[in-house]
């Protein structure tokens, strides 16, 4: 058992001053209630969802068809998950209203014998449980528990709770290593790292062990997709099958002996569950399987963005090193599921390695999937954009050059919401054997914990990451010895530490923390500089993409040049050797950032009628504008670059 | 009526010292008994073509089903075509006793009232011109009226010009302006440039008239296309069409306000035989559209190697400046119709321009689309290769990362088998009017012409492109005054003329041709010496995929640099601003090349542990080495690119 654990939600306040504050209240103020009514079908223009109307016709409330992919139950799921975070952030009486009226649905719709899934309630109720592999059953659950889970921790209330252990025990009598019981997995996993949740919220050993048994049996011959597809009489289609068709689900070998593969969701929810599992059986191949895994996405098929996936093709890790830019796939869930398994790393070995990848994945792809207003949402999450091979291309056709409303399959916009209203379980972690307070991601706010007994009050203030300046201020009136733990960012070379005012040289590093150590009393105020230096960021040369090109990174945001401040074919841009890079903060600008202007040139075109010559290209001096990669495309469509060519 | 026209190819020998004259006994030695085996389905291992078997199957000379696609008549008509211009160059028992039963198979195929198409004869009888926009009746009608053109042309035999006489006066009673006909035409062209050669041979004006119907009728509304498919009940499925549909068939808007679209090889036939009309019919506003055309082609949507269509998706040109280099589709046909439309530019407006352009995708696109050995071929044409890419992922799938013996859709190598043989009627044109002997490409060997009511014989002596020089020598006992024009390429900056040993400024330079124009007697010689330096070719800043970026060439001979020389990845490596190139000849490489020597650098990667850092790369000097584009993958799969960074 491990000892380090996330704080209650109810335990921390946010404030805007920081971005990362500011997006939660993005989501607390605008996103929740607008993603309710995309899930009732109400947003125009926008398509359809049907995931409420699903509930409503299975909790025979209405009649009608199912409406939308097998897994449409999820997006309710992950929506009543966010709602039940955002009230421990902020009281919302019209919210409230609408998660007791999906609470409500969810109760009526589970059937009497614990089982809960719309699309076969309503469709296809002889075919429960004949096709784990493409019908997303446990997936739906998973999310069902997770909701339950984040509903019980917030409010209290065990209506949902009790849903999601009938649930979870339907599944616990279809599925384990008994001989009566279906020896099956997950085709999209999910619900491993859900049934951990329920485990630690009920203290039911069974629901940790089926998770743990999902993930053992997952990829042993004979393969369980395959005995499946013969009982439902696909043997011919299946004879087709060959373990590379199951890379796409993880389960073509054990999980022990994989690389990153496959399908990047299913593998980042995967990894997640190995890793709780790992920590809570002590399963030490898990472990191990884990870390290697880790480095195989974070040091060969991860973009700097934190995006994961390169291809569209089955949403899916290629090879390493294969990371192109414009035809990237780069899923919004992905990202928020690397930055599931980071924390569960994190947990693991409280090594900051990992929150700095969660802090890329943060404030790159998950904030540039969201529009600035909370309302519009990226799927897709490109390094590089030319509008017209996005319309032009095929493919390209997976990448969309403006933000929609909502997605046919809209797995990622509550997926953001759940992320950021619960966003302060990644930003804090408490070890009470070691008495120590981690701190991963700055946002300012106010925390309270207890370590030794004692209940301390810390207030944060910051506005990170536009400055590196972060303080922290006992607000409590107890006298309390622990540790406090401030992550250092990789991307920090230089940071000085004063308390009380003093600067001060006596304090132990450590996996990428300054580990502050004293006892602490009223009004005691540590002051942490980060140095913010903009940086020249360059890929491994085994990277094709980006080979001979620079990305400006200052902080923890990557940059970008777009369209809006560059004007076209910013392709034919190249950063002069000096760029003497000026940064300068606007409050106006794309609701408050940092932008970057570095000296560049560009090739002449009026030089060429036609396409080749031999020539020296002439140019003319310019400035390029850079600003944050998230806040792209918040101006109307346009050319969007990241990594940019170096004269 | 133009006065330009290209030599029978009875009159014209090539010799094997120039690299043109190479490949041209290449296909006269290995390919066409190769191809003769692949359409008989005897090559092991290689994809069935069933091409002769049908025509046995339609004669009555055997039974069974049609196999492959419906335009596999096609393949037989190609091959027909390559060996009846072969017996010009080089007599072959063989292959003539594999051309009769080849001819014999077509005229017992033919049906009584002139109908000939095995796909539809053997599988579909009444289904008869029912669907001219997919089924290629009238594409495969056009290739067995080529074939029948040239056979009669070099053998004089009229058994396959009957054939095709009676073939196209059946078509010319189904389709044209008058009310009783259908009102269509090909929804893959070929058979509009086809009826101006059978015009030509047989002085039939119903066939010139036929052909510029089917030019002037496309794209009008209402569209054929959509008639057709309502007829065949198909209204439902047609509802869906929009003109963008139809621009893959360059069928959206009269040809005569179109931009280069959709299939690149359609474009290049339709364009081809625009050009023939317009230049038998002085139909200026036909010309005016090919000029048109050609500069939208050639100056925004061409690759340095003279390739077309730059996306696999409906094999077609996209939008201007779109030329990614690795997804490239640049199909063999297609390089192959921008030869033959290039011809017929040159001979509507005589500027050497367009033979520039000829020459490029010669050299480069065709030239690479053949093994060394004439036996194995590219479809798509990629100029920048990393295999594992290839393999792994969709959207480089279609890029082969080796020939292959066959295709399932093999409509390129018998083109360039057609092509190679009948490459005589490119190289040089006769205006007799102007008493102007055009020397086009260079290509050791003889030829024999009449100008001024004389008979000429000129020798020409050469080992072009691996030297600029070439020597012309006036072999016959005539007296003749007449011009020579002699071609002074795009990429030759510097040149020298001399006449019997004395360099000679006095002669006009017109349209890029070097006009010398004297009384020519028994022994004169011209020695053209072509200044071939080594050249750092830039593209147009608006080709992205280009940024940053050199191809070297020399002569008309584009380099690559491929792994077997470099090792792996070969996008580390980057040009040093003083490459220093040295040119050397080595007749064991590659069956005789000059190779290229630059001096470079690589980045370092034992430099990296991940993926990203700050850091001012470590190089290491190297020295790279490149050959010629046409010669890549003769040494086994590996990485391969055209376009590389410069530091």
């Amino acid at each position: 058992m491990n000892s380090v654990k996330a704080l209650n939600l109810k335990n921390i306040k946010s404030g805007d001053n920081s971005l990362l504050g500011k997006r939660v209240h993005t989501v607390l103020n605008n996103t929740l209630s607008y993603q309710w009514e995309a899930l009732n079908d109400q947003v125009p223009d926008a398509p359809k969802s049907g995931s409420v109307n699903n509930f409503r016709i299975a909790a025979g409330e209405t009649t009608g068809e199912h409406y939308g992919p097998v897994f449409q139950d999820s997006d309710l799921a992950k929506w009543t998950e966010a709602v039940s975070y955002s009230l421990a952030l902020q009281n919302n009486d019209e919210l409230k209203i609408h998660l007791d009226e999906a609470i409500n649905l969810v109760v009526k719709a589970q059937k009497e014998d614990g089982y809960l899934n719309t699309y076969f309630t309503i469709k296809e109720p002889s075919g429960r449980w004949t096709n784990i592999r493409d019908k997303h059953e446990l997936y739906c659950a998973g999310h069902m528990i997770e909701a339950a889970v984040a509903n019980y921790e917030v409010t209290g209330n065990k209506a949902l709770l009790n849903v999601a252990c009938r649930l979870a025990d339907h599944i616990y009598s279809m599925f384990g290593p008994e001989p009566t019981k279906r020896h099956g997995y997950p085709g999209h996993e999910e619900i491993e790292l859900a049934l951990v949740k329920l485990y630690h919220s009920t203290n039911e050993r069974k629901y940790l062990d089926l998770a743990h048994y999902f993930i053992r049996e997952r990829g042993k011959a004979p393969y369980y997709f395959k005995i499946e597809a013969m009982a439902r009489g696909e043997a011919k289609l299946d004879e087709l099958w060959d373990p590379s068709k199951l890379e796409y689900f993880q389960a073509h070998v054990p999980v022990t002996e994989q690389e990153a593969i496959g399908h990047a969701v299913r593998a980042m929810y995967l990894y997640s569950g190995m890793a709780d599992v790992a920590m809570e059986t002590g399963d030490e191949a898990l472990m191990q399987a884990c870390r290697r895994l880790w480095d195989d996405v974070v040091k060969r098929k991860m973009y700097i963005t934190g995006g994961i996936g390169s291809t569209s093709f089955g949403e899916a890790f290629t090879f390493a090193y294969d990371l192109p830019n414009d035809t990237a796939y780069t899923e919004t869930c992905a990202s928020i599921g690397l930055i599931f398994w980071a924390q569960r790393m994190f947990k693991m070995e409280q090594d900051a390695k990992y929150i700095d990848i969660m802090e890329r994945a943060l404030y790159n792809t998950v904030f540039a999937a969201m529009s600035l207003d909370g309302r519009k949402y990226f799927y897709v999450n490109p390094l590089e954009v030319w509008p017209k091979a996005c319309h032009k291309r095929e493919d390209h056709r997976h990448v969309k050059t403006e933000r929609q409303k909502w997605y046919d399959c809209a797995c990622c916009p509550p997926n953001i919401a759940r992320l950021l209203t619960s966003i302060g379980k990644y930003a804090y972690a408490l070890d009470e054997d070691k008495n120590t307070l981690f701190v991963n991601l700055y946002m300012d706010g106010q925390i309270e914990f207890n370590l030794n007994d004692k209940g301390i009050t810390l207030k944060q203030d910051t506005v990170y990451p536009w400055d590196g300046n972060t303080s922290f201020t006992v607000a409590s009136n107890t006298t309390v010895a622990f540790s406090l733990a401030l992550r250092i960012p990789d991307w920090c070379k230089k940071w000085s530490i004063k308390i009380n005012g003093q600067e001060i040289q006596e304090y132990e590093t450590n996996k990428g923390y300054a580990m502050i150590t004293r006892t602490w009393g009223k009004n005691d105020k540590v002051e942490l500089t980060l140095d913010m230096a903009v940086m020249m960021m360059r890929a491994n040369p085994e990277v094709r993409a980006d080979a001979g090109k620079v990305a400006i990174q200052r902080g923890p945001i990557v940059y970008c040049a777009e369209e809006a401040d560059n004007g076209p074919n910013i392709a034919n841009i190249e950063l002069l050797p000096e760029p003497n890079f000026a940064v300068m903060y606007d409050e106006e600008l794309l609701g408050g950032v940092c932008y970057i202007t570095a000296k560049a040139r560009r090739a002449k075109v009026d030089n060429y009628d036609g396409l080749y010559k031999e020539t020296d290209n002439d140019y003319e001096e310019t400035v390029v504008k850079l600003v944050p990669y998230y806040a792209w495309n918040n101006r109307g469509e346009g050319e969007m670059m990241v990594w940019l060519r170096q004269a």
